[in-house]
């Protein structure tokens, strides 16, 4: 998938809403847990009424590693029922990697071959070298951390320099070349908002990938109003905001509800900006 | 175990050698392919036959999970491998994971919990907050990036401020008091072994690991004489040039073979130093 089908999908959904799979098998309605595979059910449920609202789906792999083999087929099953189901879906693995040149090939292959993901998260610390095998895969992205939407976020990411540019400004500017807007997006926490506008001047036309709208408090209307671009630029996540929304019998009701609530945000959103 | 039972470890096998198993099944030979697990069997005779010169092992996770279920299957035989036929060896779970707390938790839940590693590699980019939640399990070790052996690593990890502190030196100086020596490491690469003088000024006490001799190219005496400490300090890995040292019917033997030369000059260092 390119920007430009990722921003008609925008378009017709009138949404930029990615909802974030972290299935914690603790948190699922109790209900599923006579299930054979409760966390597979769960993510069927929660991407069938809520996929009407969301052009994305991001599963976060802590949660499903955590539970070894077992978890991985969840993963999988998630992955495979997602892209045959909804093959207009746009399918984010959280996972952070990064690693030296020939173990980061390895993860790419796990993200892109083995699954069929059309993103990939990955950090940067190692620089260059651990992210390049990531590019490599056409119609796929790296999803690079740049700032991100936790408190810590500042320990490490505005260290800045002699010349008062910060460590996440440095990891935006090296990086951009690295891949064009269809190769390359941010990820940029929405707890960072007023940030955006200093990104969106370094960044004028990658996508941001932006966590923290929900559980953990960024503004909707703050991330918008700054980091919007002419093909929208913008995919913002919600969790556990949105599939723990519920946990009875009604749980993916609830969640719709939620998702639904953000897409209407969205839509008036992006109306108000031109570009619905 | 705590930093003390791992010297004791050194001292006995006089050697600080740690193997990784970067265990690419399109590596292994030809003849364990007819096999139903080769990877695990391959593991199985790795660690037999080089646990007597080795102190320590390090999967590297990306090899196992680029085959899905069936790939953390023979992770999680091998670790069970380990710890029942070798309880004093130090297994580390090269991951390099990193996340928001939440996340975090589970990655270490993963490592921890669901399987018994006594250390897991963590990237710092996100901060405090997202390395933290490694740091809670008695016995067991966050190995922090540090300053890594590939060539990229000069891209952020030489970033510097305006006080000339470099980014890989402000990882340590703020992370060395989140986790003791008993409960912290840091991986630095032995291509970068000159900078080991300034690392043990700041951290004299911890232990680091140091990948990059072998197939990387680093140099094991520079790494002995800038690092050692009084608990020797350091586990140097070497992955591809012991485990992939024959490709025959004899691998193990080559592989052997390899591991001894490596520890037969740790124990001229260890010596030297006084250490044993």
């Amino acid at each position: 998938m390119n920007s430009e089908q990722l921003f008609q999908s925008i378009r017709k959904k009138e949404s930029f809403l990615c909802v974030g799979l972290d299935s914690d098998l603790n948190k699922i309605p109790r209900h599923l847990k006579e299930l054979e595979r409760p966390v597979y059910e769960f993510n069927k449920q929660i991407v069938d009424t809520t996929a009407p609202y969301a052009v994305a789906f991001k599963p976060n792999l802590a949660f499903y590693e955590c539970r070894g083999p077992e978890g991985w087929k969840d993963l999988e099953l998630t992955v495979n029922y997602i892209k045959s189901t909804y093959p207009e879906i746009f399918l984010i693995a959280d996972a952070k990697r990064g690693d030296i040149g020939n173990t980061s090939k390895k993860y790419a292959q796990t993200f892109f071959e083995y699954m069929d993901f059309d993103a990939v998260t990955v950090a940067p610390y190692m620089g260059e070298d651990s992210v390049r095998p990531f590019l490599g895969f056409p119609g796929k992205y790296v999803i690079l951390l740049a700032l991100t939407s936790n408190p810590s976020a500042a320990d490490f990411q505005y260290f800045s320099s002699k010349d008062h540019r910060t460590l996440f400004s440095e990891v935006i500017d090296k990086s951009k070349n690295w891949g064009d807007p269809d190769h390359l997006m941010f990820v940029v926490g929405a707890t960072k908002a007023a940030m955006l506008v200093t990104i969106r001047e370094m960044v004028p036309d990658h996508f941001l990938l932006v966590p923290g709208v929900g559980a953990q408090g960024g503004s909707l209307e703050e991330v918008a109003k700054y980091g919007l671009n002419r093909q929208c630029g913008l995919l913002v996540n919600a969790s556990r905001s949105i599939i723990f929304a519920g946990d009875g019998s009604d749980y993916e009701t609830k969640a719709a509800h939620e998702a639904r609530e953000l897409q209407t945000q969205m839509q008036r959103l992006l109306a108000a900006a031109g570009l619905l």
